[in-house]
């Protein structure tokens, strides 16, 4: 099924700087093949609901793994059977 | 990956009520064993982050098989590696 | 103008327990005659907007003066016109 | 208090596009002044937050008023006091 989403990764205890991390999942998006946009509170992709959701588990895996103890994350998923969900169609 | 998430579907352009869809939704989160909790705001679970998002997925491909249009979900997900996180650790 | 909401409070860089500052939030809106439900993921609110609005104000500003440097805040908001909205009538 | 923000605002029971409630929520927070970066998932924004909630009650009140039943709002919210929160400080 396809979806658009938001992604806003929060590592906690991780220090008041969290630009490392929140670069580091920023590239997971944009390796999926996610059509990944940077903005201020998040990265907005379009893709496969399914390869979304492996892109964040991958997220939560990686960074776990490079050391951070504990991750809050925001999704917000974006899907519907009139028309093919997409980013630039939530613009105006 | 054992995680928390918090999970609040909205149907768009369904109507005015969107009790249905939401009681639906809480239903399928509830059989999926993922001791679902019921508030105001959404449903919280706990359990593996795979079929968290297993459960998510079968939200939108139910409602939209029922005739629901549109859904915009929003998801909190928090995962952590210095102890188990679980729904009650998260109260005080 | 009435409304509900759900505010959950996270303080960034204060360590991977943010239990202190959680509950130091969710008494603010209990002191505010919110009608304040203590959940997993927030605290869940009724009450005049503009009253929900300076009762997470303070929640910053509290906290802040308290030492935490950095504090993300997630808030949903519901207003509808048809009836008042509180907090029972979302559930079912 | 300065403060960066993110405000998506979605009508409910208003149809399947919610464009044309979603263009005048912007609007609204353009013209306050707020620095307002439109997104596919919402609109950045960066001010004293004060005037951001402001804002965000002049969409609610603004919507009804013009037909709108039932809104409900995401805002993320962002202070800290080691420096000024800048929307392009969130970037890297």
């Amino acid at each position: 099924m396809k979806a658009v989403a938001e992604i806003q990764v929060i590592p906690i205890g991780s220090g008041v700087s969290v630009r490392k991390e929140v670069k580091r999942a920023h590239g997971i998006l944009d390796a999926a093949g996610l059509h990944a946009q940077l903005h201020s509170y998040g990265t907005n992709v379009e893709g496969d609901l399914e390869d979304i959701f492996a892109a964040v588990r991958q997220i939560h895996e990686t960074l776990h793994e490079e050391g951070t103890v504990r991750l809050s994350t925001f999704l917000k998923i974006g899907t519907r059977t009139d028309k093919d969900p997409d980013l630039a169609g939530k613009l105006f």
